[in-house]
This record gives C-alpha cells, structure tokens and sequence, in this order.
C-alpha cells in the first residue's frame, strides 16, 4: 500500500509518497484553505501513484475528524472532506501525534516539538494520546509555548531557550512517569546536548508517522 | 474473590474489604514502616476473610514495585515484600491512580486528587498512566500541588484555592485532551461548584479502584 504524507507545518506544506527519497515542500500562508492545500497537492503530485492518505494537522484531532480551523491559516478545516476532495482514503491525526508515531520506539514515550509552537503527545500502553501541553500556564501568566516555540527563541536567544530546555523537559518527563522523551520538531537540532532521558527526533519523522498510520504493526493504536 | 483494599493517605491508612459497608481507619506515623504497616492491618483485620489484597501507596509505583520511599512516611517501602508479609497476592498502584480506577466512566479521563498532596492519573484507551502534575512548575518557581495542595489552601484560603481550582482544572483538561476530568481527594467536597467537563469524585473511590484491580472487566488496564 502506497502512502501520501502531507505534513501541514507552520510555514509550509510537506509531502513525501512511499518510494521517494525526497520531500517536496509548497508554500503555505495565513488564509491557506483546505480546498486550495488540496489543489496545490494534486498539482505538485500529479505524476504519484499513491493509494491512501495521511495528513498531519497543526492542531487538535480527535477520530479523523478536525476539532478547530487552524490558527495561521484560513478557514473552512472543521468538517472538510479530505476523502473526497482526494480522492482516496485519508487519515488525519494532530501533526505533532504523526511526528510522535514517527518518534516512537517502544515502551512509553512523551513527544515533545520544539517548532513554531510547541507540539506534544503521549504513546503508552500501545496507544497514542494526543495532547496539547503549549498552553499550559508556567511562569508569570506566560505558556510552556512562549518559552519553548519560537517566538521564545528569537526573543530571548539560543542560550536561554536551551537553558529552558534543560529546566522544562526533565520536568515533563518526570511527570508524565514515561520512559523517555523524544525531541522533535524543526528546532531539535539547535540541541549540542540532550537533557537526561532525552532521544533527538526531527521533522522527517513526521513522514515515518504518516507511513506507520497505515501499518497494523506500528504498535500503536489511534482511536 | 474477596479483595482487601489498603489505601495508604497523608494523614491514615483506611482499609476496606469486600462485604464490609464502613471502612477501618488507622492511624498512620512519619516513621511508619511497612513491617509496622502490615502489623496493624493484620491487628485490624485479624477475623477478616480476603483472597487478595490492593494497596494504594502515596508516590510512584511501575509494574507492581514502589519506585520511591514515601515523602511522609519511614523507610523500607522499596523493595519490601507484600506478599509475603501478607500471604496474599497483593496488587500496588500509586494512591491516586487507585482512586482514578475507581472513578473511571468510560472514555478518557484525567484524575486530580485534591488532598494533602495533589494526586494525578490518566485513563485513555482503556490503560492506566500514572502521573506526577503535582511538582510541575507553575508560577513563580512554585508548583500546582504548591497552589491546590492542603499547604496551598491553608495559605491563601477556601476562597482563593478554588480560584485557583478554576483556573487550573481547565488548563490541564484542554492539555490532555480528556473527555472528563474527575475530581477526588478529600478537598473535592469543598468546591461547592465544579469547572466544565468535571465530576466529583471522593476518598471512598479509592476503593472501588481497589476492587476494580482484580476485576478483568473492569475496563482499565494497569500494566
């Protein structure tokens, strides 16, 4: 079974089919439509040969079925019809859960995105839940996604956002009694180092998580 | 098959076997060992006829063993052989995720104890997942369990500790995705009014979760 991966990220649109050793990446923008993320797919792959579909959402997810319109992008996600505007079976799930399937390597696993937020998920006891840790309150009113994204990067530099790093991940870990953590997202590369229980993840394993949604021996199940 | 619940609290060990309507209370100490632990539940509960036991242990607890002495008890709880001191199987779990048992209804639910210290366990996907929320940090360099644990009620008072229930529950109900949050621990009776998408729980759940551990429909797996 050939699986289309399209990975809707904060700044772009990624796509990668089984069999093909390289992403292709489209533009994205504030007032991207459903309709018009699908025609740009079917035009960038119009020559692909792919049998299902899955799509990583940048937002909450529950049973195929995307719970609220994305915040940069437009409207008209909630209730979209992906199958039919495909054309073949789709499966959608929180794009930082796909990263996380991507990640997972056994036992129980919390998956943290450090990107332009902060995306996060659960894997344990064979099962993926979704979770959505950005908004959490932290420190001073502020969220674990104003420290860690990217808007807390840039403000206040490498060296402070590591130091976060080390400070909230070991915390995390603690608290969600897992086994390890795993560091995805497009700024897990910034990391010399790694905080204990720590694995480095990255983006291209969003796309082994669009592969796995389609394999009934992934070891994970997603309700 | 009979099943004796221990529920090893803050403040006293309560015990309850099946068949019995009203629960034994023991006194408990901050040099209780396990040795004296089993000692006085087998004074108690001398004429009492149970197949198996349950005990639910206040601090993290994986696959049946104690990961950590207890903050508020003696020492020995590590390592330390139930079943041999009480000649039955006995099952352990963390004392909240015994009380989440419990309280379970179906679907995913988030558990917060609200007692001395603040309790926490996830039920997602008919599985169990203990937690430790309570040491996260929230504001200031202090933790939810400094806000919503009995220090943080005594401190700010029944007024501003339920502020601070209404403010928090919330958070963690949209961070973890739940259907439900429930509610136990002996400080749930005083919130007259309850967040969105929570339920009341209590202490005495603590043994349902007890029972409902050697009970194969019971819907919850703990691994």
């Amino acid at each position: 079974m050939r699986v289309l991966v399209i990975d809707i990220g904060g700044s772009s649109i990624k796509l990668l089919a089984t069999g093909q050793t390289e992403r292709t990446r489209l533009p994205s923008s504030s007032d991207l439509t459903p309709d018009e993320m699908v025609s740009r797919v079917k035009e960038a792959g119009g020559d692909w040969t792919y049998d299902v579909v899955s799509i990583g959402y940048p937002g909450p997810v529950e049973g195929n079925a995307i719970l609220v319109e994305p915040k940069n992008l437009g409207d008209g996600w909630v209730g979209f019809d992906f199958g039919r505007a495909l054309g073949r079976p789709v499966k959608i799930v929180n794009d930082a859960a796909m990263q996380a399937i991507g990640s997972y390597q056994g036992d129980e696993m919390l998956f943290l995105g450090l990107g332009t937020g902060l995306g996060s998920a659960l894997i344990a006891h064979g099962a993926l839940q979704p979770l959505e840790l950005a908004h959490l309150p932290y420190n001073k009113g502020r969220t674990y996604e104003d420290y860690l994204g990217k808007n807390g990067l840039k403000k206040r530099g490498k060296k402070k956002w590591r130091e976060k790093v080390f400070e909230i991940v070991p915390a995390f870990h603690a608290a969600f009694q897992v086994d390890y953590v795993v560091l995805g997202g497009g700024n897990a590369k910034l990391l010399d180092e790694l905080p204990p229980h720590t694995r480095r993840g990255g983006n291209a394993l969003a796309f082994e998580g669009g592969f796995r949604l389609w394999d009934p021996d992934s070891g994970v199940r997603v309700d």
